[in-house]
């Protein structure tokens, strides 16, 4: 083992970064003899520095983090500070300093990936990010090595924990959105200001990095289409549960049925109870692929939080130290497939619909002239009189019925423009909510 | 990219190997543009020259495995044939001429993996083993890496597909193990010999194999406890259903509460239905793993068959030509913990014991009397009268009844001198079954 010890410069010290120090600390003797040499915290960069770090050598803490990485003595920064400024920066100059990166930016890694990664390439450098997608759970790696030999064709994923919480609540005790959420905010799962989780922003950063890996395509943040939570109600969840389903925020990165494209999106969507990635609960994260040879495989954990985000940074830690010490690379950016990312309007799905309609003779058969006129086939319909009681004659200006109609599969733009349709009918009152059906 | 193409050399064509050369024919261009390098098949050793593959240059055939592999100019030998000889000596003649080695095998790796790792290191050369453990699930490569900065404290699987397919057979169907095993060779699940799948000698290597890469320890085959699941009745199914269970075959490996020592073992358990485990169907495979900082981590996907498996070997293909192409290696093994392994006795579990006693007054307090004096607390019993009608006044002699006992927490040695003096009690008539409760 050689016995000059690896430096490591840690940006941030929140509730990850400390993690990652205190298992640097503690654990020093394991990782020492899995690297192949000692290793130690060169320094930490902060915004507070009166703040008490436990653990840490108060002398390692300093608010320039620029300076840090320009010391030019560190062989691997961490950076965990989230956002695209500074850490950009920081991790370009890192790069330029002769550091190897790991970071845990989905943000920065979905909005600039490509340039990280041709700096790092440029400098003989690695930049490792495990930890920027679903916290804990083994899922770059795997997506960027084990399935290297491979084809995936979709990567199907809760990969938000938040929104994973508090559908699972409105699930299990018929909650609205609103009273769910703001048990999320109690138990510290969602925070004072969930837009970035509850809008689908997290989880479109993921699946932007994600389809990136699995098709070897750049695709970035504003190719991914994202639809929130935020309107998905009680009675959404009650019509999931009708039809044997759940309700989830999905990531979805597909390649198009003729291999030509790929799309990736965010957005709720009902699930089969039976679909492994309905059994996952509270603010668990799952990720389902579906690779051509190695067929379905589901990696499943804890998708956030300090000790588990910092066993995925560590993780790489070690690959990155591993490397210095025997002067190796890790994989790259593999972005040659460069395939087209098509737009919403063409991801292949089924839809959901409720609507509201008059409760007269003839209306079903308007409405299935709409579907059949946009080519979409139906899967079942459900008709249920609002006003009417059972049995009895409609009122003579006809009452309020509702429809609920599930499709067979067909490309997101003929199933909208066939909602579109549906709502300029006179008969149909409104349309009371469309949710997209995956999984199956 | 370089242009002279990395040579592979197939040994052996069976399921798995004609699909990895049919994979690496197909996808060319694909792993060209992810290894740096065109890769291409330079030979391929089988036993039976006479059979037609498809999509095989005849020329590449020979049955001279040894001719092959010394050639000289192997960048990697990919070793499908199984087995302990010949696979072990090729393979240590591949590394000695200066090939890396990926292999799907199982026995061997647990039989040698150390010696194996040893000519590697020595040679400069890569030795990766996906394949080896649960097919096409990422475990190795995870566990190896993405969780090298993180402390697994217990590793519990589902690895072998067969058996988990008749398990789950005589759950769903009542069935008995001898006809749940017929349906499982009638499909091509189980082979005509069964013994390997069936006594838990292949869970037994994967475990052996896991252990030792989870815990930085070496585990040799023959320290893992093994039990097979021929003597699983349902009975046994219908009362882990009573209680909220189901019955798996598990291979466990687990470091002990003082860090001090690990145990590994291979034997049918009951888990809970809520266990994430309890839904693995057929002959699917899913490993649980638990670490200091992760969490609860799952994989889960197919754990055999021709594709599966080819995936797992052409994603470690891909990573020893990448290696290659940029004169890297891999990481190598990591046996520096050097955990001494306890027997089966030092394991720590619960137990389900049904037994057969006289029905007269008495007989619990007997029963409870004898887990006091072994220090194992009960945690529920369930007593049924087996010849008494409910109400009814015992028969004169005494008749039948049943005890089912689920113990807390204890050694298996405690446990299992338990059972022993049960079995020497006078009004115990026979110990129906005892099995292990895991997953809680």
């Amino acid at each position: 083992m050689r016995t000059r010890p690896l430096k490591v410069a840690l940006l941030g010290c929140g509730v990850v970064g400390s993690e990652v120090a205190r298992i640097m600390t503690t654990q020093a003797d394991d990782l020492a003899a899995r690297i192949g040499a000692p290793v130690e915290l060169a320094g930490v960069a902060v915004r507070r520095p009166g703040r008490v770090r436990d653990g840490i050598d108060p002398e390692l803490v300093t608010t320039d983090a620029t300076a840090l990485v320009k010391r030019g003595d560190i062989d691997v920064v961490v950076e965990v500070i989230g956002g695209i400024e500074p850490a950009r920066t920081l991790i370009t100059t890192a790069f330029e300093h002769g550091a190897s990166v790991v970071s845990a930016n989905k943000a920065l890694l979905a909005e600039d990936g490509p340039t990280l990664h041709r700096t790092a390439e440029e400098q003989g450098a690695d930049l490792y990010y495990e930890a920027a997608v679903a916290g804990a759970i083994p899922l770059v790696r795997p997506l960027r090595e084990s399935l290297a030999g491979d084809k995936v064709n979709r990567v199907l994923g809760i990969v938000n924990g938040t929104t994973n919480f508090i559908l699972d609540r409105m699930d299990s005790s018929g909650a609205g959105y609103v009273e769910a959420l703001d048990e999320a905010t109690a138990l510290g799962y969602a925070e004072a200001d969930p837009t970035a989780d509850v809008e689908g922003f997290d989880a479109a950063a993921k699946a932007a990095i994600l389809a990136g890996i699995a098709f070897h395509t750049r695709v970035g943040l504003d190719q991914v289409h994202r639809e929130g939570l935020t309107e998905v109600t009680a009675a959404d969840i009650a019509s999931a549960r009708r039809m044997g389903c759940t309700v989830k925020l999905l990531a979805i990165c597909e390649r198009a049925v003729d291999g030509r494209s790929v799309t990736a999106r965010v957005h709720p969507a009902m699930i089969p109870l039976t679909h492994p990635l309905a059994s996952v609960r509270e603010a668990y994260n799952a990720v389902f692929v579906e690779a051509e040879a190695a067929g379905q495989l589901m990696f499943y954990g804890p998708g956030a939080g300090g000790s588990p985000t910092a066993s995925a940074v560590l993780g790489d830690l070690v690959a990155a130290c591993r490397n210095k010490v025997r002067g190796a690379r890790g994989p790259g950016e593999s972005a040659y497939a460069q395939l087209p990312v098509s737009p919403m309007g063409g991801a292949v799905t089924r839809y959901h619909i409720s609507l509201d309609v008059s409760d007269k003779p003839g209306v079903l058969a308007q409405v299935a002239m709409i579907f059949a006129e946009h080519g979409v086939s139906i899967d079942t319909v459900r008709q249920q009189g609002k006003s009417t009681p059972e049995g009895g004659a409609p009122p003579a200006g006809g009452g309020e019925a509702s429809l609920v109609v599930v499709t067979h599969r067909a490309t997101d733009a003929a199933l909208s423009a066939t909602v579109e349709a549906l709502r300029k009918l006179d008969t149909v009152r409104g349309v009371a909510s469309t949710m997209r059906v995956e999984g199956e």
